[in-house]
């Protein structure tokens, strides 16, 4: 009889949190941020949890109205090297962007991170959005690529670096110490790549992993992105704040899988999700009110007036909606304001709600709770096409993995919807992904 | 009173072993070089000694007749990243090159290390010498940058990422979480470079680690290599292959640190050795014996002949010497070439020999013998002016580690040469090496 179908869980690691309040909170270490055993913790909590693995998220540039969990912070490939060793099982996922890194020197560090952690480590694909130019200008250049030259350079990166991935056959390293003979010259691969973007001969100087190579991480949301999301992403990640665009989303993302000529059920839909767990309904909401109650007045008007620039906020304050602002009817300059336009129609928020709707820590009513209403949202979402799974993007740290780890995960795994145990050692076997074809192997069948 | 100034030692650690050969003894692990429980095994080895740092070289480019221990391997900064967690004392030496990496990548990730170490990372500059053009392939590129250009772009690439590395002042992170005040704005500076080579405009997303930054570890041997390292390099990694030859190129050295404005004690230089070690002379020499027998001719030929490129080998073999060969009247194309032809000249060695001298395992009578032989050498070189410590680069390893530590250090230890505990925490505190006062928090000082 075959398994039924689980559900994956991934673990978005940020420093005290998602919310841009949670290092205020009086438990709070605002230096977690930069503080390796506190991640190692985090990761080891997840892993507990039996997660699929963890998540860090990064950026290239910080200004002073960064979110404080992202001014000073590890850097992803790094911090995940490090965490290998804390932890034996759990994947674990980086960040990192095509636009600007060598595709060698990447393909290099996450292959040896992959080697590092037996073939758990994971690769989210980024071109780096960049509206204000601060991440050019910390790379030579004044500006940054539009749109569609970003995913025209992922798309040959991304080649690039699963060809050097691919440098040596599975079975290259003979090690025939008698006949002192290493290698078999015959397994070992060039690329000789001359594209648009990139010139990149090769070989790789290290050899695939136990899992082939680390697994291919996705969030792209614009057009552009999605479409580039079917084409190479293993594992999506999307944020949606409501049952209806979620499954909606979920529905048409599968389409786009199945239209590239590859088969949707090898993608697999995390939704982002930020809930905030209570031993009641009421403890939960009064928890969301009171990190809502350090987000400074300035922040949040501050902060929308430098994201919708045409606005002038000065004259709302956080609790204004944002029919009164008449932001649902604005045509939005920022190509991230579309995805929300959906909910701020529909639901009309407050300008403070719609400021972390938009910075990603977001939690509706139907994510805020007691442990039982989010294990029955997941459900209802998991079983009714609106994910395969979940990131959980918890607004405070560490209590909010905690929390999820304690008191959710036991009510998934009773109703079988979430594993009790890791059935495998590699990321690829937690999410039921195969280990990718060596071109070169495959292609030397045909020769 | 003052304690008695005691050497430095850094392990090369490189999977079996510096010896080309090394990987056919029939005690090697052909796969050591990709093995993290191998690599954790020899940085807690050296950790034991007491070692002040292990060291891991690089290259970005291989071919069919690379060394086996670099056809696959780790990439440096993430190895170090995760040996962090298996260590907790020993300083990681990462290798990375100034001319294939973004500086700001570059200074990101070894900030990362060091606080994920705190404050035990090191950053080994090189600025890729890349003759066949092999690693400008891997990055766009079609023939590598000339010397000048190469170091040139080195000084002002250095230069960015120590301003870069200055980002925060260190008491820039206030914390104040009554008035929602995470840092102070006033200490938060860009550097705002450009330059010949680069535009970088910062600030970099992580702060300094408890030893200001990585300690920078330089081993140029060109003129403009040496001219660069007296500028910039706080450890310096030689290698010559008698003790005249050290002494003079020390106190040559030190001189060119002094005409650089520096003060010549606050460099510390390591030369590097590749000691054969055994109960007796005859042990010794019969171990260095085993090993050399296992060259095959046409490694040594065929390396020769690639290296000298206008010279017939076809006609020699590994006995013959370097004046049968004519090689003591040639003149160098290969500018690694000059500094070997003193050690020819005078000692006129085997094509065997030869072969190990430029591939930088050959071992001198001096370094083959008992422990006690092994440590009067470095006493004599250490206390007469050729070196303030050693690079252990062991021709097989974990052994040549193992009894190094086991038996070297405790002499070495005994005759109050060397440390018997840590005295401090951090890479610098281990050599003595000051924190880098950061350039903005000076600064403010005369505002």
């Amino acid at each position: 009889m075959a398994r039924k179908r689980q559900m994956k869980l991934s673990a978005y690691l940020v420093g005290t949190g998602m919310h841009a309040s949670s290092w205020r909170l009086e438990e709070a270490d605002p230096g977690a941020s930069i503080d390796i055993e506190y991640y190692s913790k985090l990761a080891q909590t997840a892993e507990r949890g039996k997660f699929d693995m963890a998540f860090l998220a990064d950026s290239l540039a910080i200004n002073e109205q960064s979110h404080p969990n992202i001014l000073n912070r590890f850097e992803p490939i790094t911090l995940i090297a490090a965490l290998a060793g804390a932890t034996s099982r759990i994947g674990l996922v980086a960040t990192a962007s095509t636009s600007y890194i060598e595709p060698f020197n990447l393909a290099r560090q996450f292959m040896s991170v992959d080697r590092i952690s037996k073939g758990r480590a994971g690769w989210n694909i980024v071109t780096t959005r960049d509206l204000s130019g601060n991440t050019a200008r910390n790379f030579g250049a004044d500006t940054h690529f539009e749109l569609e030259h970003r995913y025209r350079r992922a798309d040959e990166f991304v080649d690039v670096v699963r060809g050097l991935w691919d440098s040596w056959e599975d079975d290259a390293f003979v090690f025939d110490k008698a006949r002192g003979r290493f290698f078999d010259p015959a397994k070992l691969h060039r690329i000789r790549h001359k594209g648009e973007f990139f010139a990149v001969e090769g070989p790789l100087n290290i050899a695939r992993s136990p899992q082939g190579h680390p697994v291919l991480v996705q969030a792209g949301n614009s057009e552009s992105g999605q479409a580039f999301a079917a084409r190479v992403g293993e594992v999506i990640f999307a944020i949606k704040y409501n049952f209806e665009d979620a499954r909606a989303y979920y529905k048409e993302f599968k389409e786009k899988v199945a239209a590239a000529g590859r088969n949707p059920g090898d993608v697999y839909v995390l939704q982002g999700i930020s809930p905030v767990i209570g031993a009641s309904e009421e403890e939960a909401k009064a928890k969301q009110k009171r990190i809502e109650a350090f987000l400074p007045e300035e922040t949040i008007i501050g902060f929308l007036a430098d994201y919708f620039k045409e606005v002038d906020f000065s004259r709302f304050n956080p609790e204004t909606t944002a029919q009164e602002a008449g932001l649902n009817t604005l045509r939005a300059a920022n190509p991230d304001y579309g995805k929300h336009q959906p909910v701020i129609a529909r639901e009309n928020p407050t300008l403070r709600e719609l400021y972390s709707l938009i910075i990603g820590s977001f939690s509706g009513d139907h994510l805020v709770g007691t442990p039982e209403k989010i294990a029955n949202t997941l459900e209802q979402w998991f079983l009714e096409g609106a994910a395969d799974g979940f990131m959980l993007m918890a607004p405070v740290l560490p209590e909010g993995l905690d929390q999820f780890v304690n008191q959710v995960v036991p009510l998934l795994q009773e109703r079988e919807l979430f594993r009790t145990e890791y059935e495998g050692r590699t990321l690829r076997e937690h999410i039921g992904l195969p280990v990718p074809v060596n071109r070169n192997s495959a292609g030397s069948l045909t020769r």
